[in-house]
């Protein structure tokens, strides 16, 4: 286990009706507010109320930036910079998906910086400051929520980014299960997938950390067990909990603390939503098996059999490695159709055509995974998942 | 899962060397500092040194209260509270294992508290304000560099209470896995024990939690499997560093937060210990199976059943789950075996003469347990473990 600084200060108020502490939450921050969200789903189900009767009992302003995008954009979030500004904004609230908040992020960011906030997702050093940010998040999938990271997306050089600083971090969130009971089935599933891939992206480090391991399959159980549930009625509360808080410890730095690792199928897939705009859980469902089956070698063999013999439960299991990895990876993949997932990337009409280009991409930000792989290995990966 | 505010604001500094952030995190506590250690093997170890190093830079002023007992007294807590008060100090360093850090977390707030400093630990809700705290383990078991909970014992009522406020969490703890390597196998397996025990209390609650149940699954996994190997070689830094980090995990709050349960096995040994002077973890491992045994009845069966199928990785042995359960608590008892510790009361020459007078004072506590208990369980819990 490597040296590390535990420092997650993110205050979660979890659970049923939990949005009773906004008004109170929002005094602190200050009186003028930014309130971010997407399409307008939360208009339809009642959340957009309930937040705004929290915010008129605090005689605080506000203003609204909606219509952020699944792959959030450069260009919206300088629309959120812009309003930032020129309104005096003292806290951003960000109500819905993973793209909200992470969009949000980069708005607190870029209130306190000058230059084109583009620098701040390639090189996140330059964030100084950074805007209060509140969560309330409406499905379960990126735990954007609890970390410190946002993906954003430059639709001019079609790249997708994932940025980390610590004053991206949410200084509060609010889970609530119940916002997540009309997440259709298809984006439910795709977040558990979504979950499930920020887990395993953790587990496989060369570096030694048997308690990192042991939680992670911990976590990795209750996903995939409440993911299925969730599956069979959307308003189970338990599974829907189970999922949501687990969303948060998946990828909070948790999981990453003494056991410090680059991503490998994050990066890959990012350039898939980047160009083909699919949603991120999804291609991480796709890709995931095919990386496995690619990096295992002499040299990973044993993590990935440790990996399977504890999530399968099969500690007694007499098998030799390789084939006991291949039958974990098969496993997997039918975990993964019991979530009614695409399992190839013709099924979302995605050809080989822009793989060379979507690799080169890729390449810069898996020189360091756990496997280390090059833009001809990615567009490997990418045509074994066709 | 019930609804609760997630706030662990510990900064935790993990890792071999870490000592070297305490200059920094010192001067942000003020210029005058109460060091609170216990018999003087931090003097021997060299890390008594170590400290003096870091606090010389800061060109602070320093204090000591040294002789913190195995389980502190509230004696030597109102010592502490003295010097706080006369020397005006504006934060305290707890160098040392549990007793040290919990007997400092109570002079915290009884510097700000004009009466009986007891009535704190009786009364928690009196802490209105603590100094800062900054814990610096020397083993690692009680959890108490993370969380909010204190021990204390009154000696003139043969009393050992557990008292919990939020203003106990130290601000930051210095967690050197490299510092456990001297604790003696005894020790350490006694620590092993209380960790255990810690995970188990929380398990074992009616209210449903699976995330929780599956974390506390791998920690105690975790917990179990680096203990043997301390025990094998004490200067294993990974099986030091995870036990270390478990430790904080055990009992930091996060396998509570939507499960609340009172601990039942605790309070039934904190009167051995405070009567008898025993180590704690010790009389944890010898009650522990005894009590699982006392409270399995047709309520309780499943819980064991699951926890025990999860344990010890038999999720597809075929038995009655009461003959499971019984098998459980056998593979319990072997695995404290290992671990070399006693495993009745007679071996601490403990005899029966004060049960009845013990029960009496931990019923109060055990009422509102997994399975509530009266004096007579209580006795019945100490006769079986004789």
């Amino acid at each position: 286990m490597k040296n590390f600084v535990y420092d997650i200060p993110t205050k979660v108020y979890f659970g049923k009706d939990q949005i009773q502490s906004l008004s109170e939450l929002v005094k602190n921050l200050g009186k003028k507010l930014l309130i971010v969200y997407g399409g307008g789903s939360i208009k339809k189900n009642g959340i957009y109320d309930s937040v705004l009767e929290q915010l008129k009992k605090t005689g605080g302003e506000w203003f609204e930036l909606s219509g952020i995008e699944p792959n959030p954009r450069i260009t919206t979030v300088k629309k959120g910079i812009q309003l930032c500004k020129e309104k005096k904004i003292d806290g951003v609230l960000a109500v819905g998906g993973g793209s909200v908040i992470d969009c949000s992020k980069v708005i607190c960011a870029g209130a306190y910086y000058n230059g084109d906030p583009w620098n701040l997702v390639m090189n996140p050093s330059l964030i100084e400051n950074a805007l209060p940010l509140i969560a309330i998040p409406t499905m379960a999938a990126t735990g954007s929520e609890m970390d410190h990271i946002a993906v954003i997306t430059n639709e001019d050089t079609d790249e997708k980014i994932g940025t980390r600083h610590p004053l991206l971090r949410p200084i509060a969130s609010i889970l609530d299960p119940t916002y997540t009971f009309s997440v259709s089935p298809y984006q439910s599933a795709a977040g558990v997938a979504d979950i499930m891939s920020h887990i395993m992206e953790s587990y496989f480090s060369k570096e030694p950390g048997l308690i990192l391991e042991n939680v992670a399959i911990g976590l990795l159980k209750t996903c995939m067990d409440s993911g299925l549930k969730v599956l069979e009625d959307p308003e189970d509360y338990e599974a829907r909990a189970n999922l949501m808080w687990v969303s948060c410890w998946a990828i909070n730095d948790f999981l990453k603390l003494g056991r410090p690792v680059a991503w490998s199928v994050h990066p890959i897939e990012h350039q898939l939503s980047a160009v083909y705009d699919i949603t991120h859980g999804v291609g991480l469902a796709i890709l995931t098996p095919h990386w496995m089956e690619y990096v295992l070698n002499e040299n990973t063999v044993d993590i990935f059999e440790g990996f399977f013999r504890k999530l399968w439960d099969w500690q007694d299991k007499e098998l030799d490695s390789y084939e006991l990895v291949h039958k974990g990876i098969e496993e997997l993949n039918k975990f993964y159709a019991k979530l009614n997932l695409p399992m190839t990337l013709h099924e979302l009409d995605i050809d080989s055509s822009q793989f060379s280009a979507m690799a080169k991409k890729a390449e810069k930000q898996v020189q360091q995974g756990f496997v280390p792989l090059s833009e001809s290995d990615i567009v490997k990966i990418y045509e074994a998942s066709l």
